[in-house]
């Protein structure tokens, strides 16, 4: 778990120095439990206005139960997380993983960033044992807000930024490697001219990728590189500027697939032929759009359900370690996926 | 707001008079806040005991604070959450609503009925300020959980069965008057032949639209009738138990999109032409889906984003009126909204 879990907030204990009681005392006035005699009840309430503790349901937690609910933040607008077949994929491993120990999906859904103080306050509020946050963009509140909320948090793909997720637990792809091994597979087959379609490169993902494939290509003229967002339409958009400038590119490295059926829509347009005229290579294994892709596209397969599943698995071991219920348990670290090539007939 | 909201489980006053003391030191001892001396809270206690008073976080935001945060339950398996576009428009309009309020929309997703007695757990446990059921089937058990956890709830779609609906809130579509106007358009064609491919007829809006068929062909030969599930595949699999039992039907009217565009893959199949020797109207004007298919939809269009919208207005408005904050609003009721039949080249 990260250490943002435990140093974001005052402690009961930190109460209890500061009133001079008990650990226990603090804990009987906060949950309204026993009988406190009154001269130790106002010091308690002095030491919690001091210190701007919160005496909330995940403070209560810690002396009574856990809730059995891990909340999901997924970065970006609802639309787009019901567009984008990958959140449905990933949510599909955290569920089976949550559901088998009978832990409850909370799935926390905004219009978009302007949401994101919303979703912190949720978190602080104690209403779940640890958050699972994926998708996450430069900038964001997001890291900051939960690091605030000192809520377990793993994260999905490597957050990369801001002091909240310094030492964050995650569970990625091995981006940069996948992007090489597509790249060098178009090398192999002779094409000289490779472009590259980023993904939105506020996300560590699209620069990781970004990075595999200039790894490669060392001195790649620059306008062999269009940036896109990861949906069809910024594939569309990103292709057609490729070709606007470079007509005479051979090849095309996606950074996932859904990008990449959208240059092959363009390409199509432009009477060229994949891969006889240009190669073509995605990324995700995303199915069935890769499949049913004309010509079926060749991409880098990453284990989206198995990302879910992982994510899931590290904070119920994390929450557990914490609990002490599974003494000597080791606090989980972070885990990078290997990735694989998968060739279908576009390149 | 539903009644199952208020009388569910044991309340402050009923401790508060159990115990002989105020609403105000029951809630004080709940709570945490001032010093209650120890003979009261004695009583309290004893009298929390013996009502099996739960002093969750929902009772406690009744003297303190709101969460500012609405569940969302949709009864089906978070695969088919994510499957059909249904459960995504709703959600929009809900999401929409919600942030317009600062209210957090917070989504509990299952693999299946078995998980709904944790769903009913987390609702219980004061997470949230309400909660929206869509998608019920007949014996779930969710009604009587949501009873139980006290939690004022919004239905979408008519829920009809169980104790815990009997006074139940819920915002539907006049599923009925949608399908007669369906299946009259048919008859005014001239066709005589006309088959029924029905939704999973343990949920209301599917039998509501098999009496609406019903409603105009009186004396229907009941193999013209296909028990459907409201998926694609389900469709396929009516729409040839149909051919096979009355090779010589004319038209059909199938209780959602997504089962007609199903039915209309397996008339091609056949060699059948649509609309010329089978008449096809669908139910939902599910976009893009029902412009998609070749031809075209002739269907029911109902409001999905409205619905769900409304769901939230009603659920928010409720809130604010039990909360006294708006004074003289009247509960809410429920809401029917009308269909209207969308002409395309289908039928």
């Amino acid at each position: 778990m990260s250490e943002s879990s435990t140093v974001s907030r005052p402690t009961l204990e930190a109460v209890a120095a500061r009133a001079g009681v008990s650990r226990a005392t603090v804990s009987r006035v906060v949950n309204g439990g026993d009988g406190v005699r009154e001269p130790l009840v106002e010091r308690v309430r002095r030491a919690v206005e001091e210190l701007g503790y919160v005496p909330n349901q995940a403070a209560r937690s810690l002396v009574t139960r856990r809730h059995d609910a891990v909340a999901v933040v997924i970065a970006e607008p609802e639309t787009r997380v019901f567009a984008d077949p990958f959140f449905a994929l990933q949510l599909r491993g955290i569920s089976k993983e949550l559901t088998a120990h009978d832990s409850q999906l909370v799935l926390l859904l905004t219009e978009g960033r302007d949401d994101h103080a919303r979703v912190g306050r949720y978190l602080a509020g104690g209403h779940v044992d640890g958050a699972l946050v994926f998708s996450l963009h430069l900038d964001d509140p997001l890291p900051e807000l939960i690091h605030g909320a000192g809520v377990p948090t793993v994260f999905g793909g490597r957050p990369g930024w801001g002091d909240g997720t310094r030492s964050a637990v995650y569970v990625d792809s091995d981006n940069r490697g996948g992007a090489r091994e597509a790249v060098r597979h178009l090398v192999a087959l002779g094409r000289t001219r490779i472009a590259h379609i980023t993904g939105a490169l506020d996300q560590t993902s699209a620069v990781d990728r970004l990075d595999g494939f200039r790894d490669v290509m060392v001195d790649a003229d620059p306008r062999l590189i269009a940036e896109g967002d990861f949906t069809p339409a910024g594939g569309e958009r990103a292709m057609r500027e490729l070709l606007d400038a470079c007509p005479d590119l051979d090849a095309v490295f996606a950074a996932n697939d859904l990008m990449a059926s959208g240059a092959l829509r363009v390409l199509r347009e432009r009477g060229l032929r994949v891969p006889e005229d240009v190669a073509l290579i995605g990324f995700d294994d995303m199915l069935p759009v890769a499949e049913q892709t004309d010509p079926s596209l060749t991409t880098v397969r990453q284990d989206i359900e198995e990302m879910g599943r992982l994510m899931a698995r590290l904070l119920l071991r994390g929450l557990a370690a914490a609990a002490g219920s599974q003494g000597g348990l080791e606090a989980p670290s972070s885990v990078v996926l290997p990735t694989t090539l998968v060739r279908r007939a576009s390149a």
